[in-house]
């Protein structure tokens, strides 16, 4: 008998019909003896359902009522699934992420799972229960109602796995697995058969949008596998574990991120620490920089480059263009229009051709790179966001075809 | 500086223009310098689609899983309305039932409050915080959510303002006061300033649904005075309170049921022990018997005819028409085209006239009486269900013109 912990995402469970599928989902590995914790997301729309309601009221509502808000939308979803489970006439239960024992810190809207107490779930099992979590969920020590930011329930899901030692750890999504490039997008896109966490994390942090982050970090942490894999089709997935030397591929994915936005301070007198004086401004804002490029201009000055997320522009420029005079800089550029197109892959490490192949395929596409990033297995351009797709297909066609 | 508990149903917070209504009435009071508490119900439909989206997927899901469902209803008015007086720049924190105390019985659906520790409102109330309850719920002993059944945010907000000795307690409603006959349907009905607990006790039980019963035996057993009114008109409503001698009432209402059902036991041997056996069968089921009437027939058998509520109807025969021949009965007959209408008076005790008065009005709109009930404050008689509205302009004609 083993421990399963499965995560259904909000299209797996939109409606009447998939929340049957998903109930046989469950039966299924139930009636093979083994114990089941399913964590859901909110149904469909639900989220944005109620982010709409509470704009209606209130354009700037605090992070604490919204999450009271928006924890509802798991709550209907895992009482409805629990419903559903029943109605197939095995036995069920649903719990709200405090009663599974999800203690969270205190930011409201994005926070972060502190401990995960399962006793309550393992009295469930014990009574030989189909466990229903809500995802996404918990809370804080005020006893306040906190969200994990969206995607969480993918966390929330780890987070019990990791705790209670799951055998498998499925992660059911609208997709059927991780591929080399957008599968939508990109023809002789492949399925992974497998990925290594940190490739996982690569991509994910590069808009390939299939597992939340923090659910990754923390199964690597646990050495917890996951397979990711789709409601639908019921194919076997892309599992995402530790990966040996020999099962590593040169290159796992090719993913684009057009939420970027580029910024550039012109002309600065150059001297020491202007970088820390940019950069210590914007981290205090709590915005991430990603990509930095610093050239040294004409008479003693230098132009500072960096990208940031998109939705971050317009804090960036408030934070930089008053501040652009005291720095000594001439100018405070930025341009919308870019794209971050990245390969990653494990293998990469021990093979210094790989950039040269990348910008090879690039230049045989006509397209010209404005930034460049490498880190050990990820090596990221910045380009103009129109000729996105067509570098990803480019650069997709060099690796795998 | 008093403290003031209001309570505002589905009708009122039903949308945004109305969560801003509302939001107005509440921080009117406290720019006052008072205390608020504010118990709200699901919005409108809310409960009505949630039950249709179970139904959807299990004709009978469990209480339990039902509870874990519809509490996400008031979970989203309350956190709506914290938001609305937010964006008016109020404090303002909502609370969960088990984050406000509210501990109940098991009985899923169908709930009764056992206590409620009001520390944490109190907590809130000292950082000088508008606090906004869900009604309708709470938890049980197993952590579980719970509902208190329809109408239960009235019985919520009641035992917060008992339990934390509240100077007021407004019951704000889709009506704005406690009328002598349902004003929609009945010409002349009078707005009654006041009402006492006993008599409203009565109008609840007889259908007049301005408010929950058990709120109103809680109010009575505390000596809470409640005010029922409305959250659209903001006239003054009806307070109900122990009211004295000199200030009661003959009559304080007209009533009507129609929620009724008539059963006949038909040619029973008329030995002892009937009655006893027949009830006691219904009252394992939890049926309400109401008005009984037992007649002698022929031939030393006798008939035996009481009325239940119709929803009960079902359940009833089933289990009285198999025991047809072991009471020695010929037949069990029924009649769902019943009605009861009831007058209702503090008063009346000391007036032995009222019945005759309301046979007499009855008798001059030509309707025939099938059974009559009286108590100390009350006489109800069963007629056609036809005759219902005729019954009620004539008794209230009667006795209020």
């Amino acid at each position: 008998m083993s421990l399963i912990v499965q995560k259904f995402g909000g299209t797996s469970v939109a409606n009447a019909d998939r929340l049957r599928n998903v109930a046989q989902i469950i039966t299924e590995k139930y009636k093979q003896g083994n114990d089941m914790v399913v964590v859901v997301s909110a149904q469909g729309d639900t989220t944005d359902d109620l982010i709409a309601k509470a704009a209606e009221v209130n354009d700037h509502p605090s992070k604490r009522e919204m999450d009271m808000l928006l924890t509802a939308g798991e709550q209907m979803s895992a009482s409805l699934l629990a419903m559903t489970i029943e109605k197939m006439g095995y036995p069920v239960v649903s719990l709200l992420g405090w009663q599974a024992g999800f203690i969270t810190t205190t930011d409201y809207g994005n926070a972060r799972i502190k401990t995960v107490d399962p006793q309550r779930i393992r009295k469930e099992l014990d009574k030989r229960n189909i466990v229903i979590v809500t995802g996404f969920q918990g809370i804080n020590r005020y006893d306040d109602m906190t969200t994990l930011g969206r995607g969480g329930s993918d966390t929330s899901a780890v987070a019990i796995a990791c705790v209670m030692k799951a055998d498998l750890c499925q992660i059911y999504t609208d997709v059927d697995g991780v591929y080399t490039a957008d599968p939508r997008k990109v023809e002789n896109a492949i399925k992974l058969p497998m990925i290594s966490y940190d490739e996982m994390l690569e991509l994910a942090t590069l808009g390939a949008q299939v597992l939340h982050n923090r659910s990754v970090e923390m199964a690597k942490k646990y050495g917890l596998e996951l397979e990711v894999l789709s409601s639908i089709t019921k194919q076997p997935g892309t599992i995402v574990k530790e990966i040996t030397k020999m099962e590593k591929m040169l290159i796992s994915g090719v993913a684009k991120d057009t939420n970027i936005a580029r910024i550039s301070i012109i002309g600065v007198p150059d001297k020491p620490g202007l970088a820390f004086r940019v950069f210590s401004k914007l981290s205090a804002k709590n915005i991430n920089v990603d990509i930095i490029l610093q050239s040294v201009g004409r008479n003693g000055t230098k132009d500072i480059s960096f990208t940031i997320a998109q939705d971050n522009l317009k804090l960036a420029l408030d934070l930089l263009e008053p501040y652009a005079e005291a720095l000594g800089a001439t100018s405070v550029v930025y341009n919308e229009h870019v794209a971050k197109v990245s390969i990653v892959g494990a293998g990469m490490e021990s093979h210094p051709g790989v950039a040269a192949d990348m910008f090879e395929a690039l230049y045989g596409a006509n397209i010209n790179i404005h930034m460049i990033s490498t880190s050990e297995i990820k090596i990221s351009v910045l380009i103009d966001e129109s000729e996105a797709d067509a570098a990803v297909q480019a650069v997709h066609n060099k690796f795998f075809r």
